[in-house]
């Protein structure tokens, strides 16, 4: 049987790692998980002790194709609560996860052929999903003076049809300020370039706020995901705000593509909004995560980094010491017993110098990998 | 903003009669719903209270992308309990339900302008889903005599790329035995056309038990779901048989367009295969339902149907009363009722002389809603 020519997408060279990880984890070893990007924390548990009643209580069957509208409803509320932005229920359309949410955007907006921007370095799969779509990726080199993000002349110059910007980013943890995000708005307003705006790491910031997209622009898809502040990962479970005139569009895709994001997944997360306590204490850990590394990272030799201003990410620049980030971290696996993430799986032209360290873990794993990995750099340096 | 061609897909008609009989229902009305293709029970009880054991215990964090190890070799052994195949358990591929399944098993085997043959009428949301992937849907005119299957020479007449064949059928509820299925697959064979076969609804039938493709030849796609014989709809789990060859290339998809399926679904669905008593006794109603059925409706005035064979559905031709099943189906919710869907879902070109008749909830509510449609029949003719 023929595989299609759209099929011919890359792996997540972190699956890879997790496996390698695994794999000396099944021989006997200690790993410290630096590679995964999800808490190591489950759904809030005032949360999940409500869902188990729901559970007792009856079936959970279809919801309608844009999510249970109390859900929508307390979505909209967030954006209140979080953002003083007044915004309509109908605009927020319920998905399956950011994943699920990627690919209802990338339908309604984009065309065979279009051009569609990403700032190398980013989340990897933006490029893949747009390739399995025959929708042209293409990748803006970015820079460390403008955070390893996307700007406004890069619309025109790259002649896009759409725009994907994150903030905060993965791999790099910079966030985009109003005035940033404003400006590039504007920019993919006067070039009629489809803007999307990736905020699943809105709220693990510290200290500076993200700034929503909603709020300097309606003409925007606005991505986001009960995964990680939520800390829901694998409930498969996130959302859209899209223009209203956009609603109808989105709801016929996700009729057919999906039919419904998963019922229960829906309950949890609604009632997860409102255990903001645990969810807070699980970002001071993240807080003290941050803190650790970044003291600790240069002491151990990662001196050059992105500004980690949100997500549980650093990305640091190793140029000093290889380039071939991909055999730099299986090094660091075998000889530190650190997972470590490659840069190639975020940016295929720059990402051999780079590695990404991930903070999601508890506080004592991320104190233990920090001592390996200077205990590690100090061996291979001397 | 601009949306794409792609997206102009059609919406689901059945989810407009579902909203009117929810108006209806708010309204103070008693409805019938013999339009939804779900079952009225939830998931057996014995695997939603292990589910929220695991609940309680940790995390349900990502899985890996292809599914559960666990659950993959459960269902590997689910065809030798039920066909007597003896399957690769890596050739399953656990999905974010049958329309997951479909999302990846399009990327994987179509091309931008590929020709995908569907026998009409058929589950709407192929044809959609094709169409938001810029893949050429073609409808494929079927008859009576053939149950309203495909035949072995539309492969080469249409000059198809793909074909899908559903058995049980949805709307039609009819089967392919074995020989019909072994001379598709030949055909596709012969002409190099990729088959996916679409067996959602096995384990529901009623003496004669579904065929499933595999039992036939290693070269399809075989797409199955955890939402009706196991009862899961709104937990959104299903699963692939897909070629050995093909594994390593649907996998990378799925990473990058789901991340994984539903964790605590595919936990459910691994417990639920297990609570063959259960299911076995929501059967048992279906039975009950569909002797009701195939004695009521043409005492009501319906006499020509499909042979439903399998599913829960009868597709009953109503040209005898009307060319116009839309309001047809209109004017039944109204003076009867009875929410039943229109045949235009499924068929564009002869949908409106045929309406589908759901037999999945409970036992009452099919013989209340028989005994209604008997009695608006009767008022309308006389």
């Amino acid at each position: 049987m023929r595989v299609s020519r759209r099929s011919a997408v890359d792996p997540f060279i972190v699956m890879d790692v997790m496996e390698s990880a695994r794999k000396a984890e099944a021989a006997g070893r200690h790993i410290i998980h630096m590679e995964v990007g999800q808490p190591s924390t489950g759904a809030p548990q005032a949360a999940l002790d409500r869902l188990a009643r729901d559970m007792a209580e009856g079936p959970l069957g279809y919801t309608v194709a844009l999510g249970m509208p109390e859900l929508r409803s307390r979505i909209a509320q967030h954006y209140g609560e979080w953002y003083d932005v007044d915004l309509n229920p109908d605009r927020v359309v319920v998905t399956a996860g950011a994943s699920g949410a990627f690919l209802l955007a990338f339908t309604a907006l984009f065309d065979t052929g279009d051009r569609v921007g990403l700032g190398a370095p980013c989340y990897p799969s933006y490029r893949q999903i747009l390739r399995s779509f025959d929708i042209n990726a293409v990748d803006i080199p970015t820079i460390y003076d403008a955070k390893f993000q996307p700007v406004p002349a890069d619309v025109a110059q790259y002649d896009l049809k759409g725009l994907i910007v994150a903030s905060p980013a993965n791999p790099t943890g910079t966030m985009l300020g109003r005035s940033e995000l404003k400006s590039l708005s504007d920019a993919c307003n006067a070039h009629d370039t489809s803007l999307i705006s990736d905020e699943i790491y809105h709220g693990l910031d510290y200290g500076t706020p993200a700034v929503t997209a909603v709020s300097v622009t309606d003409d925007v898809y606005v991505v986001n995901s009960f995964s990680k502040y939520f800390s829901m990962t694998g409930w498969r479970v996130g959302w859209m705000v899209v223009p209203e005139d956009h609603v109808r569009v989105v709801e016929r895709i996700a009729q057919n593509q999906f039919i419904c994001p998963s019922h229960a997944a829906q309950r949890l997360a609604l009632y997860s909004m409102d255990c903001r306590e645990e969810l807070q204490s699980n970002v001071d850990v993240y807080a003290a995560n941050r803190k650790a590394m970044i003291e600790g990272l240069p002491k151990a030799g990662f001196s050059v980094f992105a500004p980690p201003d949100g997500a549980f990410y650093v990305y640091a620049d190793v140029s000093a010491y290889t380039d071939d980030s991909l055999s730099f971290a299986a090094e660091i696996l075998d000889q530190a017993g650190v997972a470590v993430t490659p840069g190639l799986d975020f940016d295929g032209a720059d990402g051999h110098k780079w590695i990404r360290f991930s903070y999601a873990r508890a506080h004592e794993d991320i104190l233990e990998g920090l001592r390996r990995l200077t205990e590690f750099m100090a061996q291979r340096t001397t």
